[in-house]
C-alpha cells in the first residue's frame, strides 16, 4: 500500500498550520510568513483536498477593502487552479490585544460587539467560498482568577452570540453549521467550555441547537487527560461530530500541536478505527504546528507525515476489523452482548422485578469468575497496529 | 465567629467516608469497621445535618432479608433519636467483583440486569428513608483498552438504565431525582461521562431529562485539571446542580479524597463564594476519606475540619462581597458590563451590522489599552480569604 | 521473526505481578491467590528468565519459621527444575498497616527499626537465592499534609537506613547492589525521592554511593509527565541504571501498571532503542498488574504480551538504526555534530574568547535559518515502528 | 502588621517580569516595552531590594558596543540612586531563533560555541554589577521527538559548558556561583534536567560541583505535579539552594507564571514556613508574568501583591510555629521521634539484629493502631494560614 493521499481522503489543513512562523512564548519567529497561495498549491501537490482559514490568515487584520478583495481573489484563483476546496472557516478572536479578555464574553461590551461583527463578516466570506462548517474556538473566553469572570453570566453572553449567528445564517440562507471547539486552558488559565462534554451540554441550551456541533481537537482533550476516542464517540452518539482537528500531544502539558501520529499513537489508532467504522464523512482536518526547529522542508514533511500516518492507521484498523481472530476475540469479550439491550423488548421495571433470574437466583460470585479476555483482544489490536499480526 | 456547624448549614456525610477502613491499592485496612449508628450519632454531635449511604454501607452485600430489616430499623432509630436526615442515597456497583467490567454498561448482559435490580431495590429504600436525591457514580463504567468497550453502544445501555429508573420513580410516585457523578478515571483507565460537561450533555438525551442533574465532586474534576467552580457554574447555569460532593485534591493524580479545604484552597474559596451567592440550597455533602494514617480521633477531626473550613470560607467570601472596595474593583474590571446583554433590546444581526460604532468606527488599539484590573481584584479577594483585608 | 522470548532476553517478572489478585481502592479481589511455584513454572514456559519477589510474596507476613523455610525450599525447587533465576528481590514495606506512615522515614522510631530488620532479613534471603540487585521502593515514605513530615530530617533517616544496608552487605560479602525506585505519589500524597533525578541526587550523599543505583519504572516517571527515555538516559549517563521496571501508563493519573507496550507506545519504542543501543545488560523486568477484569488466561496473555511487545519494538528499533536512510537523516539533523565536543581539544575560556568566528563574526540570523530536519527523522522512525518503512 | 516590604526582606524581581509585554503563543503584546530604569525605580518604591536581568533585557540583542555601554551606565545610575542591588543575572539563550534547538546542547556546534560566548560576556557584566549568583535556565535544551537529541551526549555537552564557566569564574576570581533552573517542558516538548532532582544529580558529575546549586521555580516543579516544598527541602538538605524563583501555578498545564500566592496557596504557605525556618538567607526572587489583561497599574499591583502575600504567609507561618498547640500537635504526630536517629549511637547492623525488641518482640498490629494525628495538625496549620486560629 502506498499511503499516498488523494482528495477522496478529505484531508484539509488550516492556513495557519503550515503558515505558522514559529513564534512561541519564549522565542521569536523562526520562519518567514507564508503566502496562502503557496500553501494551497503545495498542499494540493501533497494530496490534500481542502484548506481552511481564520479571517486574519487570509487578510491581514485591518487591511483596507481593496486589499481585502484582491487577496480573496488571488486565493480563489489558487483554489480554482488546484481544485482545492474550503470546507471550513473560522474567526481570529485571539491575536489582537483587544481580545485579551475574550471576545463574545469579554467584560467590555464594545469588544463583544466588535467580535460579533468581525465574525459576521467572515461568515459571509465562508459562505461565499463554499464552506459548510464554521468553527468557533473561544480560546480567550476564560479567566486566570476567580472574580474576573462571572461564568454564568459569561455563558449567557456566549449563548447570545451563537443565537445571533444561527439567526443570521438562517436568514441569509447559508448552508453553514457551527462547530464549537473546546479547550481546557492556554492561552487563558481556564477556558469556558473546556471539554467536548461541556460544549455538547452548552449547545443544548441554544435556540437553534440543530445548527451546532463540536470540532474536537486531539491535543485539547488530551491536555485534560481525557480519552480522545471516548469523547469522539460521545459526540457521534449525540449526532454532533461536525468537524475534527487532528494533531498530536504528549499528555498533560502546554498545547504542543504536533503532527497527527506523534504523541499518543495507540489513541490515534483507536480514533481512526472509530471514525472509519462509524462512517464519519466530514473533513479529516489537520490542526498542528510544525515545530519551530524546522525550515519549510520540515513543514511540508510534517504535513505529509500527518496524512501518511492517518492512512497507515486506517489500513491497520481495517486489517484488525477484518481479521477473523478479531471477531472471535470480540465475542470472547462479549461485545456482542453489550450490543444487545439490557431489557427485553417492552420490558418494564415491574417485569424486570418479577424476573428472579435477574436477582434472587443470580449468582454474582460465579458471574464474577468469568474473565473478560480484554488483554488478548488488546494484544491482537496492537499486533495489527504494529503490522505484526502475522 | 465560632465556625460551629448547625443543621441549618445542611452538612451531610456519606457513611462510607467516616467509615472508610483505610484499605488502599498497596495496603490493608488500618481502621476497624464502623457501626453506621455510631457514625450517625457522632456526626450529629459534630453538628452535621444528614447522612447518606450506599446500600452496602448499611446492609452487607448479600445479607438475608431479616438481617437487612433489622439493620434498617436500627438505622432509622438512630436517625430519629438524633434528628439526622437522609437527603441522598446511592448504589454500590463497584466493590463486588461481579462489577469488574461495569454495571449498567458491563459487557455481560446478566450483570447489567443484576445492577438494575440492585439499584431499584435501593431506590425503594432511599424513598422510604426520605431521600430526595439518588446519586449514580458509574465508577466501573469504562475501559482500560480500546476495543474493550464500544462507547456509543455503552451509552445506549446507560441511557436504557436511567430511562428505566426515571419511569420507575415516576410510576411509584417517589419524590426523587437523580444526580450523575462524573469522574475521569480510577478505578477504570477511562470512565464514561468523565466530567461535569459530559454528564450534562448525556442527560439531554434521556427520556425524562428533568429528573436528572449532576453531583460534581471537587477532586474528580480536578483530576482532569479542570476549574471546579467553573464546572459548578455551568451546572447551575443549566439548572442541573442537584447535589455536590465536597472534598480536597492536590491536582492531577490518584483520587485523594482529602477533607474539604485541603488541596486547592483558593478554588475552595471561590466554590463557597459561588454556592452561597447563587443561592444553592441543597446539601453540602462531604465525600472524602480520612487518611489511613489516622485513628478514629483523626477521623472525627477530619470530619469536623471539613465543616469548619466551609464555614471559614463562607465568612470570608461574604466579607469579600460586602466590602465596598469589592464593588469598586468589580466595576474597575467591568463585571457590570459583562452582566449587560451584548445586543440592545431586540437588536438583530442587521441592526448590529448597521451600527458603525461597533466595527467601522471602533478603534481596537485604543480599546486594547484599557487594563482589566484583575490583579487588584484578585489580591483583594486573597486578602479576604486570608483574613488580611484590614 | 517469531517474537518468542528466550532466557537470553533476560525477561523477569515479579511474583506480585502475575499474582496480583485484583483488589483495588474501590473493589475486592477478582482472582484467587496464585502459588509462587505455579508462577515460576508458567513464566518459564512462556520464555521468561527470572522471577523476583517481595519477602511477603513468598512467605506470608508473620509466618512461623518452619513454614518460612518450607516455602523457601519449595520455591528453590521450582527454580531448579525450571532453570529460572532470581536476579532481584525487595521488601514489602507498605501492605501491613504498621507502615501506614512509612518505613525508614516513619515518624515512629520503633516502626523504622522494625523496617530495617524486616529488610535485613530479606537481604539475607536475596543473597542466598543469588540475587545481585536489591530494590527499594519507598512507596509509603511521604506525606499528605505539610507539617506531617520534616523532609530534611526524613532524608537523614533514609540515608541512615541505606548506609546501614550498604555496610551490612559489605560486611557479609554479599554481591548485592541496591536500586532505588522513585515514584511521585500514590499511595502517599507525595512520596520522597519522587523521580529518577531525585533518587540519583540522593545517592550522592550516601556513604557508599557506588553500591546504589536506580530502578526506574515506566509508569512512575510518566505519572509526573516526564519523558521516560530521557530519565533512563540520565541514569545511564550517571552509571546508575542498575535495574528497570517495564510497564505501561496512560499519562498523568493513578498508577495503572498496564503491560509493557500498552500506554505510550512511541515512548516504549524509544526506550527499547535506548536500552539496546546503550548496551544495557541487566534484567528487562516486568512490573505490571494484569487488569482485574481478567481471569488467569488473561493474566498469562498479559505476561506474554509484554515480552512480545518488547521483542517487536527491539526488532523495529534495530531496523531503524540499520536503515541507511537513518544515517542520512541523523546527519541532516546534525546528531554527528552533537557528538563532537563544543570546545576544541584543550581549548580554554581565553582561547574561546579569542575565536572571533565564535561570536564577533558569527551570524546568528543566518545560522537560525538552517532547518533541523527533525520531522523527517521522526517520521522515518515512526515508519519503522509501524513496520511501514518499505 | 503592615505587610509593607523593606529591603531587609530581600525581595528581588527580574526585569523581564514587570517588563513582560504580554505576547503569548496566541496573541500579540498588550503592553509597551518598559524602560529598565523605570522598573528599578518603581520596584524600589514598592519596597523591593534587588533587580535581576538577562543580558537582552538590559541591552537589546546585537546592540553595538556604544549603545551597550550607555545602557549599562544608565542602569548603574538607577541602581545607585535607588540603592537597589543586582543579586543575580542570567543569559537569554532562548528568544533568538538561533537557539531554536538549544544553546549548550544545540546539535549545531557553532550555535553551542556562540552560546558559550554570549554567556561568558554576561558573566563578566554580572560580576561587574556585583551579582553573586548566575542562573542558567536551559529552556531550549530539549527535544520534541525521540531521535532528535541523544540525551547522554547532550549531557556531555552540558557538562562541558558548565565546567568551562566554573573554570572561568575561578580564574577571573569572580565571587559568583551558578544556579541551575529546572523545568520539565515548554518551550521544548521535554527539557533536559526537568526537575530539581535531575539538576541536583547532574551537578554531582561536574568538575567543580561546589560552585553549582539550583534555582527552583514554584511553577516549574508544579508543572510536573511535584510538591514544591519537598523539592526545596531536598535542595536544602543537599546544601544546594542557591536561589529561588517565586510565582504561582494552577497545577499541571502550560507555564502560568502567576504572582506568588496565586495558584496553590497551601503549598506557598509551607514553602515560606520552610524557607524561614531553615534560615535560607538568599534572595526571595519573583519570577512571574503579570497577566496580559493588565495595564501598567495592574503590573505594579501584581508585583506588590507577590511581596504582600509572602509577608502575610511569613506572619502566619511564624504564628503557627509559635503556637503552644503546635508543639503539642507535632509531638502527638511524633515529629520529635522522626528527629531522633533510628539507630542508637554507634549501633551496627549486628547490634540491631541482636535487639529482639526491634523485631521478634515487636507487635506490628499494636503499633499500627496508633493514630498519627496528622489531620488535627494540618487543621491547626490551616487555621493559622487563614488567620482563624483564635
Amino acid at each position: 500500500m502506498s499511503y499516498q493521499p488523494t482528495p477522496a481522503d478529505k484531508f484539509s489543513f488550516g492556513l495557519w498550520t503550515v503558515g505558522w512562523t514559529g513564534r512561541d512564548p519564549f522565542g521569536d519567529a523562526t520562519r518567514a510568513e507564508l503566502d496562502p497561495v503557496e500553501s494551497v498549491e503545495r498542499l494540493a501537490e501533497l494530496g490534500a483536498w481542502g484548506v481552511t482559514f481564520h479571517d486574519d490568515d487570509l487578510i491581514p487584520f485591518g487591511a483596507p477593502t481593496a486589499e481585502r478583495e484582491a487577496r480573496i481573489k488571488r486565493f480563489r484563483q489558487a483554489l480554482d487552479s488546484t481544485g482545492m476546496v474550503v470546507p471550513m472557516a473560522t474567526t481570529n478572536l485571539f491575536t489582537h490585544p483587544v481580545f485579551k479578555d475574550g471576545a463574545f464574553t469579554a467584560n467590555d461590551r464594545d469588544v463583544r460587539r466588535y467580535a460579533l461583527r468581525k465574525t459576521l463578516r467572515n461568515i459571509d466570506l465562508a459562505a461565499e467560498l463554499g464552506a459548510s462548517t464554521y468553527v468557533a474556538w473561544g480560546g480567550r473566553e476564560g479567566a486566570e482568577s476567580g472574580a474576573a469572570k462571572d461564568v454564568r453570566v459569561a455563558l449567557d453572553r456566549l449563548k447570545e452570540a451563537f443565537d445571533l449567528f444561527a439567526d443570521y445564517v438562517t436568514e441569509q440562507g447559508y448552508d453553514l453549521r457551527f462547530a464549537l471547539e473546546p479547550k481546557p486552558n492556554e492561552p487563558r488559565g481556564d477556558i469556558l467550555l473546556p471539554t467536548v462534554g461541556h460544549a455538547l451540554a452548552f449547545i443544548e441550551r441554544l435556540e437553534r441547537p440543530e445548527l451546532f456541533g463540536v470540532n474536537p481537537e486531539v491535543g485539547h482533550e488530551q491536555m485534560a487527560g481525557l480519552n480522545f476516542p471516548h469523547g469522539i464517540a460521545q459526540a457521534l452518539w449525540a449526532g454532533k461530530l461536525f468537524h475534527i482537528d487532528l494533531n498530536g500531544q504528549n499528555g498533560i502539558k502546554y498545547d504542543q500541536d504536533l503532527r497527527f501520529g506523534a504523541g499518543d499513537l495507540r489513541s490515534a489508532f483507536w480514533l481512526v478505527d472509530l471514525l472509519e467504522s462509524a462512517g464519519y464523512d466530514g473533513p479529516r482536518h489537520f490542526d498542528f504546528k510544525p515545530p519551530r526547529t524546522e525550515d519549510m522542508d520540515g513543514v511540508w514533511a510534517s504535513a505529509a507525515g500527518g496524512m501518511r500516518n492517518y492512512l497507515i492507521l486506517k489500513e491497520r484498523a481495517a486489517a484488525f476489523r477484518a481479521d477473523p481472530r478479531t471477531a472471535e476475540a470480540l465475542a470472547a469479550s462479549r461485545l456482542d452482548e453489550l450490543a444487545r439491550p439490557t431489557l427485553n423488548e417492552g420490558e418494564t421495571a415491574s417485569a424486570l422485578l418479577a424476573d428472579r433470574s435477574a436477582f434472587e437466583e443470580f449468582d454474582p460470585d460465579a458471574a464474577a469468575r468469568r474473565g473478560m479476555a480484554f488483554e488478548q483482544l488488546d494484544q491482537l489490536a496492537m499486533d495489527h497496529l504494529l503490522g505484526a499480526a502475522g
